[in-house]
């Protein structure tokens, strides 16, 4: 009976694995398992954010000196982007072969799907591709029930001018030209597809003119970061599973806008943690939190103006990133929390899905 | 008995006082009373933000079409950058004369002060003219022991290339050559100012070289900001008087970090509010917050690394007010707060004070 | 017979009119005579450029003082940013009433529009109103010949969320909900229409889908800047007309990418002027540069890739008027420049018209 | 007899070594034989710049493939900051054993130092590693005279806030603790320390104080890039040997302002190439230009006000990067220039030197 082993540990730089490394040193972790690692870290978290692919590539020579050519399969998702007081952090997901216990407990499945031409970032050909891996990531994680699924990270390509070139000469059409907006809607397709995964929106119902269009329609688990560093996506789907076991369990809440904290604060007590014991290093049985950022297109949070989509010098999911990272440190009391930008069709406008990770007493 | 009037309004931008105005020609604000507007403006918050300016500009234009001359009396502070999700907003500060009633309640002194000459920024001669003129404004609020203070708010000078040159044609050496230090450098000096008047720190234990460099030295009620629209300070007192009326209580506490809003969840309930029962429009008591912000130079919150410092793109006060206004924002269920940044020697390194206003029962 | 003056005065602020006023005081400059004052200011040159703002009304304040209300009718265009070395100034172009002379000479005009109303921001209401208007100023100056316009200044509106909310409370849809997009539909527009009344495209040729997307329409002598600071059009037109007399003579070029100095070098020797021998203060014949600056949307600059669209923290509209008055002030060896950003249909895609105002030996 | 072969090929992406592998592939490089690579990198150019570190990984992974444990001989000296229009590119510099001809021609000599304890940064101790470094790199390249020197490459650390705190712990003082002014003391000492080299400067004329103090201290032949990737120097030395052949050679001029270009084309004429012909592919006889940007401390530029130091959004290196950029690539016709960032004691107040390599006819 497989065990859901969730490791947070500190990054001093993107290319700085040392505490992993230390981990798998001391027998904490073990390589063979690492199905994901989640990493948050320092760039500008937009298009030109090379932070990424320093960890990326670190990461994958680090796991490669460990696993081999296995270190392939292991899905690399950073969010770019510690904006305010947010600490560069790893969480590396391992599946341990257990002893016995009792589910349910935490379950991870992982997938990878193929490159997607260009053309369909951010359309249905998008959608689909995501929809078709997240279903393929709970088969391989053991979660028959979509209410069973709590989060589900897809890191997705962006356009860069050398891709739109490369698919305009071969004469298709992108859905955009401009690159930040690209990231956009990779994430809004991509999340769209969890939707339709989960059974929240039937695919009929969407078309490519509904992408980052169409507010109304979200997914209430999705997570998406858009990275330059690749081509097709990496799924990870996180629920609990009868077929697990082990300490740790996994509960959702949604924000409504930017400074909901109370649905977080609820998901806490469901998983039987008091968000005002914590913070103080006393209680250490939050493992995660796993949050989506984004600036309200209404511009407007609970009726009042922000400047958030007027700031020509600092993107909006810059600023987004570390308001919801304040709000939600205010709350738990920590700082190493994996809040990540853009969140069209994650959660309704201006807010979105919060999922954490706590050990069980 | 004159009775403390503090009015929230919403700037569309910065130079938008129609909000004002309409207060003025409601009967709401008798602008003959009017002592301070504060302002939380849409700008950098750094050297070249002219929101400031603007605002300042706007201010006085409608002032003089009120009261005139007396227009030059009235303390315009303006506090520039609204990252994350705060909302631009003013804060009129007005002396009513009431029909009697029973205090002590909120009480205001404000005072302007002579030009300082650039030398003297961000040392003890800047040091000496606040401390002096917090002590008058104390005097013109009624308020007799230092423990009454909750807050005070200091608008300060910056050094220009402009400035700096004048002083060394002058034959004087400024404190830097650096503008944008020369922010911190005032308004460290001024928060000292304002620590000696209200009896923290005796001015013998001052030195220029301790200003901006011994941590261990803050007071716990200061609020400066620094501006380049003016060459003098304007100094307001909020606290509490026997000799005044009306709703308004004010409290405050010290945040030890940038996340740690627990003491002010305590000056809240100790004026009489819950928290977590603010921020769904039910309950308006809540009437002010006044908070500081800054980046740890430890690098640190709670033992987690945090980027601010090294982040050469975004300002570490800009990622400051956006990180500990999503704290506040999460607790208070309100984005129109006052978070000003750069807090040196106001509060602790890493945290600062904040105060609240609220209306009574 | 009137004689066009330009007046170069440095700004040491956005809100500096000193040198104005000193100008005026010395009776350099008849108040009543100016019909336009440019200036560059050194905000972000994008949406939340509140330098713009601040300079316009701190000049409507100067020139009321002088001209009463009259001062509404002086065009004032402000063009934020100041990136890499450019230096903050001001220029006044004034018609003076002269004692003779002999034609041809530098002749303005200049005219405003009423609002746009926003839905009609970057589509062909726009262009047709701004045609109109300059079709009146050319009237206006006594220019009869569309080839005798060396350069038509037009200062346009920009969307904001407030404005789009306000079209939408109409019922009408506005052509973008992106604010800093709405900057370049706008000045897309207006460029048209500059070109529409000079017969470099017949109006039929165009359609609202062109603009900002048809990159082959373009005008050679258009310079549009939009601001947040008006909501309808300024529009002046600089040319040659035997109707007007003086020393100043104007001409220009097109630069075809953004290090393309030759064809500016070509202008000012028709003028008269060796571009090589200016720079070192012995040649005061340069009166003022006016050029536009882009970032060419293909990516590339003579067949190599420029990071400029791909960068997130820094608009593109900033690093290329950074760039192409780096190259302007290595010809001219000056650094007042009046580089503006933003340059659709203003010039092939990455160059941009150029204009050169010269004094006559 | 060496050859000095310089490969100038561009880069797609900071971690894009493509065009460096194709070039060994077809046998235009010999691996063994690169001594040292420079590249232009997307990032900022500042403390927070990953895209250098990136392209150090990605380029010792490609000479690893090639020359095994060799590639650490490499100098890689990585140049963040493409603003303006300038073109991400590597410069590789090949020592290649030729079949005779006749010298003198360009010589490279390339040295590592070990790694400097953080508390020597921007002090004496920096300075005298590197002027010996120096030394060893023209022995090297077998040039006996410093005045056949034309320009020195140094890339040299600097601090970060965890540096800073591994210094403090062992009792020692840096001489700052703010690490993006860390970058400018780390180049000045670096810069000295070549003019020592060179006998520009005595060593004993200098002192801790005057480092990046004393502006009339200065090379005409320094460049010095920082950068978080490395804790030690690589100094790379070229100039003109009698010991080498073959068609390359490099000449120097000092720029005395950001926009003084007439040295450079001075230059350009002494190596036999006329600027004014170059730019339209016609010419490949420019190898490469290499100059240092920086904004004057003076706030002026020729007299005029400049606002790179007063702009809190944009560093003052990447202003300066982009405008100096321009003026030479107006002049040069082409945007893939190494023009680097920061020239503290690298030529005078706001200007810097700047070699070109030229392929003799």
């Amino acid at each position: 009976m497989p065990i859901a082993r969730v490791h947070r540990i500190a990054a001093a730089a993107p290319d700085d694995v040392s505490g992993i490394e230390a981990a798998i040193a001391a027998g904490a972790i073990a390589p063979a398992g690492v199905l994901a690692i989640f990493g948050k870290t320092e760039g500008n978290g937009c298009v030109n954010d090379f932070s990424r692919g320093l960890a990326v590539q670190s990461l994958e020579l680090m796991l490669r000196r460990h696993v081999g050519a296995a270190a392939g399969k292991v899905c690399l998702v950073m969010s770019g982007g510690t904006e305010g007081g947010m600490s560069p952090h790893w969480l590396v997901l391992e599946r341990a072969e257990g002893g016995g216990g009792q589910g349910p407990a935490l379950a991870i499945g992982s997938v990878h799907t193929s490159d997607l031409p260009s053309e369909h970032l951010g359309r249905l050909g998008q959608v689909a591709q995501v929809a078709q891996a997240v279903r393929e990531a709970m088969a391989q994680a053991g979660i028959t029930r979509a209410e069973d699924v709590h989060f589900v990270q897809v890191k997705c390509p962006l356009l860069t001018l050398a891709r739109i070139a490369e698919a305009h000469g071969r004469g298709a059409q992108t859905a955009t030209t401009d690159t930040l907006k690209s990231m956009g809607l990779s994430r809004g397709a991509s999340a769209l597809g969890i939707a339709v995964a989960l059974g929240e929106i039937p695919m009929a119902q969407l078309s490519d003119a509904a992408i980052c269009a169409d507010l109304s329609l979200w997914s209430d688990r999705a997570s998406c970061s858009s990275g330059i560093e690749l081509m097709g996506h990496e799924v990870v789907v996180l629920g609990m599973s009868d077929a697990w076991s082990g300490p740790l369990t996994i509960d959702h809440g949604v924000m409504r806008d930017a400074i909901d904290v109370a649905p977080v604060r609820a998901a806490l007590a469901r998983a039987g943690v008091a968000a005002d014991a914590l913070g103080e290093g006393a209680d250490d049985r939050l493992v995660a939190v796993l949050a989506k950022a984004e600036a309200s297109r209404s511009g407007l949070i609970r009726g009042c103006r922000h400047t958030m989509l007027d700031d020509s010098d600092i993107s909006s999911t810059r600023h987004a990133r570390a308001f919801v990272a304040g709000a939600l440190a205010g709350l738990v009391g920590r700082t190493d929390l994996y809040v990540s930008g853009g969140a069209e069709h994650q959660g309704p406008d201006g807010g979105g899905p919060a999922a954490v990770i706590v050990r069980r007493g």
